[in-house]
C-alpha cells in the first residue's frame, strides 16, 4: 500500500510528495464554472467556499474574521495571540511594521514578536474580540493550544465561540506525561466529549495520528502546520515534515476508514500548508481535503492586520521560533473580496483564489468539492 | 501500461515527464541534412515545415500569417483577438509596448491587454484580416473558441478560411451543461460534420480526451495549451498541467488506436507548449507530434506584432488571466526567414529552428518526420 | 537489501540519500520536551548531549574544548593543527581573519592556511594545549591522523588525553603498502589493542568499512568526513562521496551486526557531515547515529577561534586542498551556551541546537536517543 | 538489462545519468597515492596520464600539444581549425580576446569565430603545425572531420601524425547517402584498413554505435562530444544528448563484448564531456573510461591559446553554432604543469587534476586505472 524506499541497509523511508510535485489532469468532460458548487459544511455550519483562516494575527483580526465570514469562509481568531494580550493591538503591530520598514534584521523582528507575546493572556481581551465577531452574525471560531485549551475554552464558549480549533504544530491524541510534577496533559477525547460545540484539531501528518484524532470525536482534523516555503522553518529547526500531497491523501484515507469504522461519521480534513497559489488550493482539494486553511495567501489583502508582513504564531515561541516574519508580495494590492473572487489582473494565481478553484473544477468536468477529490493526478519525480 | 506512483494511502498518480527531461539518442546511422524531408500534410494542405503558429496577436498579424505561409508553415489568426476588435491594431499594440518600455508593472500590462480585449468582436474586421491572408495565396487558418465557434465560423469560411482551429485552454468533446438557462454548448461532432473544411481542435492533455476529440471528426488535435515557463500560468492559477513529453506520447497513442479503430483515418497531433528551443521542436516530433504549434520562439522575429513582447490570449481573460505579458530575449535580432532557416550566430538553439530540426534528424539517421517519431529517447529522473 | 539502479549496461550503482532528502515523521504520541533525555556514553565517559566537535582549529581551541565539555559535549583538539605548530595561534588566526576582511581571494586564504600548516608539529605545544583542557576537569580528546598516530599518541596520552580520535578523510582498517621504501602503515588493530584509552576512528562511508573498523576494537566509528555544502569539496576534487543519510544508516547496520557478532559489544556511530541546522542533528540521530560531530554550525559562536571564518583541516593540505576557508552566517551572534541551548531569536534552525533536538524528540513521542533512532522517515526522490 | 521508464502510453525511454549524479564509494582498503599508476597505452604509444586534449583551438596550439605530450598526455591538434586556416593565429585570437574584453555580445563572438573559420584550409599551414609537434619528439595526433578525412589525412600522415582522430559531434560507422549528387561519404572501415596509424573515432553516445565503430577497426572510441554545461549547446539546438555516466558505461560494455567477439582486441574508450573538475575525471574512469578528453578544464592554463576564453569547434559552424565562446574561471592562474600535477591552492577541484586522480584511486584502494574502473558507485536520483 505504501511506496517504501531503502535509504540504507535495513532502513526504509516512505516516499512522500509535495503539492508542487503533483498536477491535476483534465478529464474528458468540461463544464461551465457557473455549474460548479464550492460549498461545504461542518456540523451545522455551512460555508460558500472551503476557506478556513490560519489563526495568525498577521491575517486575522476580529474585523477580518467578520469579513471572511461574510464572504463565505470561516475566520479563526488566535485566542492566544496579540488580541488576547494587548489592548491596543494596532499600536503593537505598527511597531513591528515600522521596524520592518526600517530594515530590521530577521532576528530583530522575531525578537519583537517574542516580546509582544511575552505579555500575559487576558481573558477579558480575547472574549471581547470574540464578541465582536459574534455580533456581526457570522460563524465564530477561535484557536487554543492543547496546553491552554482547558483553561481558555470555557471563557471562549461563554463569549460565543461556535467552532473550537485546538491547534499546535503537532497534536496527537495521546500526549505522554512521564514527569509527575507536570500539569496533567489535555485528554482530547474527554475534553471534546464534554463540549457542545464541534472541535477541529491538529496538525497531524500521517494516517495513524489522523485516525486517532478522529476517534477523539473531532469534527475536523487539520493536516500540516501552516508551513509555506520561506516562512515556517519546522524542517530546519526540528527535521520534521511531511510533504502536503502525501499528508492530505493519508488523512483522507483515515477519513474513509473512520467513516467505515463508525458506520457514517464523516470527519472533515482541512489542509494547512504549502498553499501559495489558487492552483495549490485546487490541488489540496484534489488530494482529498474538504477545505484549506489559508495563511500567507491572505496576507496580501488590504485588510490584513499584518500590513504587508506575514508570520505564523510559531514565530513568537520564546526559545525556539519556527517562523520568520516576512514581507509579502508587494505588487498585489487588493481587498479581501477581490482576493477571493476577483476580478484579477494578476497572472500568477495570487488573486481570485476561489474563482480559480471553480474554474479548475469546471475545466476538469467536476461539479462539487466531493467529486473533485477524485480528479486524476500526475506526479513529477 | 502506465507508470503509477503511490502518492499516499490509496491514491495513485501517474508519473509524467516534460520535454526538458527527455533527450534524443543518436542511432547507429547518420546521414546528411540535405537528405532529410520535413514536409507534412493535413487534409489537402501540404507544408514544407511542421510549423503551426500559436494564435496569439503577439506573433500573428495578417502579415506574419502570410510570411509564415510563404516560408512553408501555417499561420493561424486569432479570430477573437485584437484584429477582430480594433481597426487600428498597430496603435493598440504601440500603447502596450510603450507601457512596457516605461517599466509598467506586470499587472498593469495584463490590465491594458484586458482593456483592449474588452472591445467587442466586429465581424467585418476579422473577415477583412482573413481576406488579406487569402489574397496572398497561402493556406488560410483562423482560431475560434468553443464558445463563439458557432457564431463566427460562417463569417470566417465566407472570407476564405481553409483550416479552422477550435481552441481553448482545455477543450473536451463533451461539454456538460447543467443550467438550462445557459446557451447550448458547442457539439463539436455535429459542428465538424456540417463543415466542409478540416478542423483542428484542442488543447487536450491525455489519451482519453484526445481519443474523444478524434472521434468528433477533427483533422488534427492540439496537445497542450501553449504553455511556456515564465509566460503561461495555468498551473499556478488552476493546478492543471500535464508535462508535454507525456501528453504528446499519449496523444500519439490515441492517434494510433484511432487509426486502427477507423481502419485508416490519421488524425494529426500538434504539440502546443514547452518549446523554447529548436531542440524542443525535435523532441516534440520525437515524442510523436506531427507538427509543433510555436508561440514564444517566434516572438523574437523582427516582424512579430508584439515588438519584443510575448503573451498568449489567456493573458486577456477578464477575471482570471493566465499568461503574463513578458519581454522576449533582447539579444536575438533576426527576420522570420532567418529565425526558421538560419544562418545563425546564436549558440542557444533560438535561431535556425527548422534547419536545426533537419540536422537533428540527419545526425540520428532519420529521413522524414514520421520515421523520426521512433527515435530513441533517454529520460533523467 | 540494497536499492540498485542500472546506470548503464552491466553496471549498477546504489541509490543513496542525503539528510536533505529525508524528513522525520511524527508518531501518534507526543510528549513534553522536559521528559526527554539526550544523554549518551562512550566507554566510561558520559555526556549530556550527543555533541562531539569536529577537530578543526576554526572551532576548537583549548578554551572552547573546555567550554564544550562544561556544557555537556566532547571537544576534540586537532593534535596536528595550529595549536600543535604555533606558539601564538591567536596571531596566526588574526592574519587569516584580517586577510579575509580585506577581501582576499579564496585561493589566497587557502594558501595562507597552507603556510601556517607548513610549520612543523612541536610536541611540547600540543601537549601543553591538552594539559589546559585536562586541568579544567572535562573529558579530554584529541585527534591524530593515521599517518602520525604512532608518533604522537604516546605524548598525547602522557598529557592526559582520555579519548583518542584517529581521523582522516577516509580511514580503512587495511591500508595497503606496496612500496617497501615507505614507512610501515598504521595497523589500527594492534595500535588500539596496545592502548588503554578508547579510540574513535573514521571517516568511513559504507557498511563494510564500518564493520572492519569496528573489528579493530574502536569504541566509536566516525561516518563521513565533515563535509558541508560550500565548505568541503571532496566530491569536486576526488569524485568521492556518500550522502549522509545512507552512510549513517549503513554504519548503524554494521553496529547492529557487529553487536550480534560479538554478543554485545556496542560501537558508537558518530555522524560527521551534512549538518547545517538543528533539524539535521535530529535527522542524523533519526538515521541511526549515536552522536553528531559538529563543525560549521559551531563556527557562529562568539568563542570560536575562527572569528567568523570556517574551514576543515583538509583546507591546509599542501598539494590538494579540499576545503574552502569561508565566512559563516553574519547575522547570528551568540555565545556557545545559547547556541547549544537557546533561547533563540533565529528562525532558521541555527540556534538552540540541542533544545531543538529535545523538542523534535518530544513532538514525535520519543524519550531517549536510542529510541529516537527508530522514528519514521519520509524521503523525497 | 536496461532501466526503462514509461514516459507515456506505449513509449519507453531509458533512464540515463550524468557524472554529477554518481559518486565514487571508498572500498575497505586504502593505499598511498605513491603506490598508484595512472599509465595507459594505445597501440604502441604509452602515456603517463589518461589525458587526451579536446581538439579545440582554445586549448591546443602546436606549443601546448608539445607541452601536454612532455607532461605525459596526448595533445590533439585540430587539423581543420585556425592553425589550418591562418598564418598568424595569434593575431586572429587576439581580435577575439579583445572583442570579449570589450564586452561583445555572445552572438558577436560566435560570428567572429565563424568569420575566422570562413577562411579556407591550407594544407601547408596545418602540416607545418604538425611538424612542429613532431620535432619536439612527443606523440603527434591530429583531428579531422569525417567529411574531410579522406582529403586531409595523407598530408597529415606525411607530416608525421602518429595517431589520427576522426571526430564529429556524432560519428557513426554507417553514414547513409541518398542523394547521388553528393560526395561519397567516408567508409570508416576501409579508410582505417588502408592506414598504418591507429585511429581514434567518435563521438558516440550508445552501445550500438560504439560497437559498430569498434568493428571498423578503430583503436579508440570517443564517447560524447565535448559538452560541458554552459559552453556546448547540442541539447538546446538539436535535442540530442546522452548523460555521460550512462554513455561511458555503455561504451565500456561494448568494449567488453567486442573484446569477447574478437578474442582479445581491446578498443580504448575515451570520455569527452561533462568534466569540470578532477572529481569528474575520477568518475569518468570509474564509469569505465580508459582516458578522458579534456577541454574546458585546460583552458585556465596560462599557456592556453584561448587566453581566458573557451569554445569548442562547434562554435564556428557557419549556420548552426552549438558552442558558446565563454570566459573561463578568472581566479585560477596556473601553468599547465601545475594544472595537471599541482601543488594547488584551489579548493574546487580545478587544479592538480591528475594528482587528484591518483589520490582518489589511493583513497579507494585501487592501484591502476583498469582496476579503478570497478570501484563502487552511488547514484542520486
Amino acid at each position: 500500500m505504501r511506496d517504501l524506499v531503502d535509504i540504507g541497509m535495513g532502513r526504509t523511508a516512505r516516499r512522500a510528495f509535495g503539492l508542487d510535485e503533483v498536477e491535476i489532469v483534465p478529464s474528458r468532460r468540461t463544464r461551465s464554472s457557473k455549474d460548479v458548487a464550492t460549498t461545504w459544511q461542518i456540523d451545522a455550519y455551512r460555508f460558500d467556499i472551503p476557506l478556513v483562516t490560519h489563526p495568525t494575527d498577521a491575517i486575522v483580526s476580529p474585523g477580518t474574521a467578520v469579513a471572511v465570514g461574510e464572504l463565505g469562509g470561516l475566520g479563526v481568531l488566535n485566542a492566544e495571540g496579540l488580541w488576547a494580550r494587548h489592548e491596543n493591538v494596532e499600536d503593537a503591530l505598527l511597531r513591528l511594521v515600522t521596524a520592518a520598514e526600517k530594515g530590521a534584521e530577521p532576528a530583530e523582528l522575531v525578537r519583537a514578536l517574542q516580546q509582544l507575546h511575552a505579555e500575559p493572556i487576558r481573558v477579558e481581551l480575547i472574549t471581547e474580540a470574540v464578541r465582536k465577531v459574534r455580533e456581526a452574525g457570522v460563524t465564530v471560531a477561535a484557536r487554543v493550544s492543547p496546553q491552554r485549551a482547558a483553561e481558555l475554552t470555557p471563557h471562549l464558549l461563554g463569549a460565543g465561540v461556535e467552532i473550537l480549533v485546538v491547534q499546535g504544530t503537532i497534536v496527537s491524541a495521546e500526549h505522554v506525561a512521564r514527569d509527575s510534577g507536570q500539569a496533567e496533559p489535555l485528554n482530547l477525547k474527554s475534553f471534546i466529549a464534554d463540549l457542545d460545540v464541534p472541535v477541529v484539531a491538529g496538525g497531524v501528518h500521517d494516517y495513524r495520528t489522523a485516525m486517532h484524532l478522529m476517534r477523539t470525536g473531532a469534527a475536523g482534523v487539520i493536516v500540516g502546520y501552516g508551513h509555506c516555503d520561506g516562512v515556517t522553518t519546522t524542517d530546519a529547526a526540528l527535521g520534521i515534515g511531511v510533504p502536503m500531497a502525501t499528508a492530505i491523501v493519508d488523512a483522507a484515507a483515515a477519513r474513509r476508514d473512520y467513516l467505515d469504522e463508525t458506520g457514517g461519521r464523516y470527519v472533515h480534513v482541512i489542509a494547512d500548508g504549502d498553499v501559495h497559489t489558487s492552483g495549490d488550493i485546487a490541488k489540496s482539494i484534489a488530494c482529498g481535503a474538504d477545505a484549506v486553511m489559508l495563511g500567507a495567501p491572505l496576507a496580501v489583502a488590504a485588510e490584513a492586520p499584518g500590513q504587508g508582513l506575514y508570520w505564523t504564531s510559531a514565530a513568537a515561541h520564546p526559545s525556539l521560533p519556527r517562523s520568520r516574519v516576512l514581507p509579502v508580495a508587494e505588487d498585489v494590492e487588493v481587498d479581501l473580496r477581490t482576493l477571493l473572487f476577483g476580478p484579477s489582473n494578476d497572472a500568477d494565481g495570487l488573486v481570485n483564489l476561489f474563482g480559480a478553484l471553480r474554474r479548475s473544477m469546471a475545466k476538469t468536468g467536476y461539479s462539487d468539492l466531493k467529486e473533485f477529490q477524485k480528479v486524476g493526478l500526475t506526479v513529477r519525480s
